[in-house]
């Protein structure tokens, strides 16, 4: 955790509420920081659905595959996540590891192990000495309490300037349904630290399947179009748990993700994935400015997500960016480079709503004092039109700065 | 130019020798720099083959549109390059100003303005005057000499920290030939420029299509294994030419690169390409460590190349290098992200020889006060094995430093 929040950082938190059938407890068990919670235990109700989507690392953490593994079941009793070691590349430690948590958490509990999820955050490399959860987990499952959100998505940060959540209630057939979200990302990677971990949580009757489905297609367009530094993390984890509990208000069963009865949700589930994955791009390491990119007129919508992530993730792009530069020839550079179809004559690229080039060259009424006030606001739009086709797509990252150097070039201590 | 030079830069610059029907000249034009030289003037004999490869941008410069099409004729009589002003995404412009700087320079040397190949670096999307190359390009031609090849290199120079020039003289047939190269770079990109461009000379008598086939295949291990940050510039030009004045001392005319007689010449030109693309990552904006990664037991040799880049374009691995911090887990990180054949438990990392991860694991022997030390080198070897099969590469790249944002978020001036 940093003493500064990013000046990006939301200026409202929301009330959290309550979910039927989910039970919250956070607490100290010292694996690398001092004096601030690192273990959050998360317990629901019997029959609780759940769904995960993960890394496409080669090289995934222990937990991750512990979770790919338990995902087939279905079914979720209780999810525990520490800060502070990823006890990613442990090797048959890690594996150990994950089963030894596992096991005290469904002790604790009162399950099977194979309803346990697990995520873990922090430092590469360090085995995880699993048997500090011990007594922990234990007196958690014992003073779990039903709310208080914040105080989890506090408990998962890692280099994060501030905790993550968002919520959002809606209606499914005639009862009010409740989706919970929180994440932590800060960079993807902190000093030697790498994870972006979500969790989302309602109270809607959905199943396995369909929820696998909801969550599939919510994070295409919100946290797959997030980067921060185009490093992808071995342990990056979004698990989803429906706890089913709305059916006592009425909430119809959902078995399907086409389910018409379901579009609101949909609607509510994706706004949640945004505004979370949103955050997380707020929160990038040394971020000063939100950087959002739209490729419009690209031969398809996947062309466009890679010309879009090509300008992203391009390091002369977010420095022009943090120096308050429209450095249009960036763009092209990266447009450029990106290998998909693109005529540099039909390129038009605008900052913040002011066009600086079109067809191919700079724009008639390009006035430099116009774009550098521009240039100086807390988000930057970025719109490139390639005049190609009908492909539109948007990503979001963050200025690169002189802090982000400095938060991972600092040697480990 | 930069007033400090790079750290990494070689300690001993080679005498430049003349090579036989090159004749060069330099020349302040005025194009962006003040008190510098700004245009080159590369003239050949009657005869001289060219070959080239460049960028693989889809929105490349317009002097790299005019190269590959003269590249068709596979003769050269004049090079011409400038810096302060790249020509790049100037529209229909860009393409009007090559053609007027080729026919000034046909004018000044005598020949086609088909046998005249123009490079620049600098700004995009400024229009490049030709104009100004007017009376310039003629005093030049009156004023070319054998052999200021250090000159010549100073004058293709951005934010280039040093000049860049390589040498070799070597055996073809049993007469003496001689090769020289210069390149320029600095970080791909400058602050708003864009550009890594190579030239290189020799007497040999090669026809255009073995000269061709030989730049080729040298570039892939050279220049092509070369990354600063990931950009690739609009503007890459690497051309060789071959003079054949090596004929008149009894060098064999040759027509196929896979000559026997050509074998020591081919080894002496890769030495010279591999020599000029590892100072072009010693000048790396803001480089202060020189990074050689090396892969090893990949499926392929392109699996290894791809894991090896992926390594090299991580802004967590080049800040950790740059913090000095032999933070193995953002290897395995970018190993995981590459995308190619990897298996996390038989993975070894080493740095500087010094064995820190094996079978997925930190390694048993790991001493953080050794590796500490090893760390503080000015050159960073990265070994990875993969331990699945026999392929292999190597790409060098430079640290992520301050001095990086530093140069490439200072607002445009």
């Amino acid at each position: 955790m940093s003493s500064t929040v990013s000046p990006l950082a939301p200026q409202n938190v929301p009330d959290m509420p309550e979910i039927a059938g989910i039970r919250l407890a956070t607490a100290e068990a010292g694996i690398r920081y001092k004096n601030r919670t690192d273990v959050l235990l998360a317990v629901m109700d019997k029959g609780t659905a759940v769904a995960g989507v993960f890394t496409k690392s080669k090289c995934p953490s222990a937990p991750v595959e512990w979770c790919r593994a338990k995902l087939k079941g279905g079914k979720a009793r209780a999810l525990v996540v520490n800060s502070g070691n990823a006890n990613a590349f442990t090797g048959k430690t890690g594996r150990q590891s994950t089963a030894l948590t596992a096991a005290i958490a469904a002790k604790a509990v009162g399950c099977s192990a194979n309803e346990i999820f697990l995520a873990s955050t922090g430092v590469i490399g360090e085995p995880l000495d699993a048997t500090k959860f011990d007594g922990v987990l234990g007196r958690l499952a014992d003073g779990t309490e039903p709310g208080d959100y914040l105080a989890a998505a506090k408990a998962i940060m890692t280099t994060d300037t501030f905790p993550k959540v968002a919520t959002a209630t809606v209606k499914l057939g005639k009862a009010k349904v409740t989706i919970n979200g929180m994440a932590k990302g800060a960079g993807m990677i902190a000093p030697d630290m790498a994870t972006m971990l979500s969790f989302i949580f309602t109270d809607a009757p959905i199943a396995p399947a369909a929820l696998q489905a909801l969550l599939k297609s919510g994070v295409e367009d919100t946290f797959n179009a997030v980067t921060i530094d185009g490093d992808t993390s071995t342990s990056d984890t979004l698990l989803a748990f429906a706890t089913g509990a709305a059916t006592a208000n009425g909430a119809p069963k959902i078995s399907r993700a086409s389910d018409p009865r379901l579009k609101a949700f949909t609607k509510a589930f994706r706004e949640v994935l945004a505004d979370l994955s949103e955050q997380v791009a707020r929160d990038g390491e040394g971020a000063r400015k939100l950087v959002e990119i739209t490729v419009e007129g690209a031969t398809t919508k996947a062309s466009a997500r890679k010309i879009a992530m090509s300008i992203a993730n391009s390091p002369l792009v977010k420095t022009a960016i943090a120096g308050e530069d429209a450095n249009w020839g960036r763009v092209v550079m990266a447009v450029g480079k990106a290998g998909e179809p693109a005529n540099r004559d039909k390129l038009s690229i605008a900052f913040n709503g002011i066009r600086v080039a079109k067809s191919g060259a700079r724009d008639p009424s390009y006035d430099e004092a116009q774009v550098s006030e521009a240039m100086k606001a807390p988000k930057i739009a970025i719109k490139v039109s390639l005049g190609l086709g009908k492909g539109r797509d948007r990503v979001l990252t963050c200025d690169l700065t002189k802090e982000y150097v400095a938060i991972n070039g600092d040697y480990r201590s």
